[in-house]
């Protein structure tokens, strides 16, 4: 398989989407409620989706599309070329803020992460890595993620997760929130992640992420030593939905071992 | 006074100081801290209250400038014109980030507020206000905001104010988190104030900000009918540190009945 051929397609069909959802904002966005009240989705994440599968089975029918509105074929493993798909990361920030949101996508070949993307749509912003070949900031190389103490960290988290929940030791969870320098939160996955790559934020956690949510990140990640795993610190589960901690190397065991207890 | 004149030359210099502060990336930023170890401050920051300050002194010498540097000569009272500038809000983003950071300035005549200003430096966008006349993003008009619902508000809330603190029940705080749609945190209280006033967020609140945070976006915030007060519901308090809330009007008097009780 030609790498490079693949990169400069993804990059392609990524930025002419990126142009199409920007023309959205001058048209109807009808705007749908999925599991909840607050997952939502509209018709461009919809189009934008259908785009891509469109684009790649004309670039190589072989190709399987796993996407979060669920519109190419069902995919139970990752045989073969499999691109996780999110057309819109921040669906919520897309309606009512215009802004931070992200297309982001990974391509992998029998399992193995390949190439990543996470772009910023209105920014035109793109982060994106090649396996074993590095990692980019709008084709500038990112560096390797220099240490930093827990105590400097500026970690994206979201409010819900310090709040008594479900999922884990929301206690456990303060004491992390008031040990770090900072926190953020910006109601997009891709966008933590694709900060925490580019040493903006120092940790990203989720209880509960789907792969499309994660699958270009990861790859990013690889390339600048971040360390990204589920919350028992193995690889994020890309066929179901799992928890999810990416982090600076040299906090996130940290994190998992001081910080996080989960409630199973 | 000539308020016309007054908001180019305010604009011009906006403009120009994000210009500057621009550039500084290509340089030496040297970073020290303040009050305690997450309280940063730059040459930058200092660089650019200094050039609001001569600029504004050369155009009226009689104008007089509270800013969050202390560079300007202390402002006892609020007689005549008084600029009330933070050179940078979000000196962290600014420092790590490099984005998300906001020049924001107010400017009060005896007491009132005239013109509000919220820059974001590196995306160029303008968020600003003449009293009385109105509010603009980028040169568009900023509509009035439209009602909202408390269960489908996003509100900016640090994660600190959601665990146990010495200034409001957090507990409250918890029961807000988990009535809203979503909560959102940037490191800069001009940014999410800006988001407020353009319908962006629903609300923001901190439990002690400075005037040079919030002056320049309660002028805006007037013109859209945005609600901003401290917590007990009364005017921010220019000549200290106060709390804050700011929300859209739908919503401001039901957070602080039902989620604000503050520690006295």
């Amino acid at each position: 398989m030609d790498i490079k051929q693949l990169d400069e397609f993804a990059k392609e069909i990524i930025f002419e989407a990126g142009k199409n959802i920007r023309a959205a904002f001058s048209y109807n966005i009808e705007i749908e409620t999925k599991s909840n009240p607050n997952d939502l989705v509209t018709n461009i994440d919809r189009e934008t989706e259908l785009f891509f599968i469109e684009k790649i089975k004309a670039f190589n029918p072989d190709h399987r599309i796993l996407g979060e509105e669920g519109m190419g074929e069902t995919v139970n493993n990752l045989k073969g070329v499999v691109w996780i798909i999110d057309p819109i990361d921040g669906t919520m920030n897309f309606v009512k803020q215009h802004r931070h949101f992200m297309i982001t996508i990974g391509v992998y070949v029998d399992g193995v992460g390949v190439l990543g993307y996470i772009f910023d749509v209105m920014r035109e912003d793109l982060f994106n890595a090649i396996a074993g070949e590095g990692a980019w900031y709008n084709d500038s190389p990112l560096r390797k993620l220099q240490p930093v103490k827990i105590e400097e960290a500026v970690i994206g988290i979201n409010a819900n997760w310090v709040t008594p929940n479900t999922r884990i030791n929301h206690e456990k969870i303060i004491e992390l929130v008031q040990t770090v320098r900072g926190t953020r939160s910006y109601g997009s996955a891709a966008m933590e992640i694709a900060f925490v790559v580019s040493g903006k934020l120092d940790a990203y956690m989720s209880m509960r992420l789907a792969p499309w949510d994660i699958g270009g990140g990861v790859i990013i990640a690889k390339e600048v030593g971040a360390i990204a795993t589920n919350l028992d610190g193995k690889d994020f589960d890309y066929l179901s939905k799992d928890t999810f901690l990416i982090a600076n190397p040299s906090i996130h065991q940290l994190i998992l071992d001081k910080y996080i207890e989960e409630k199973k």
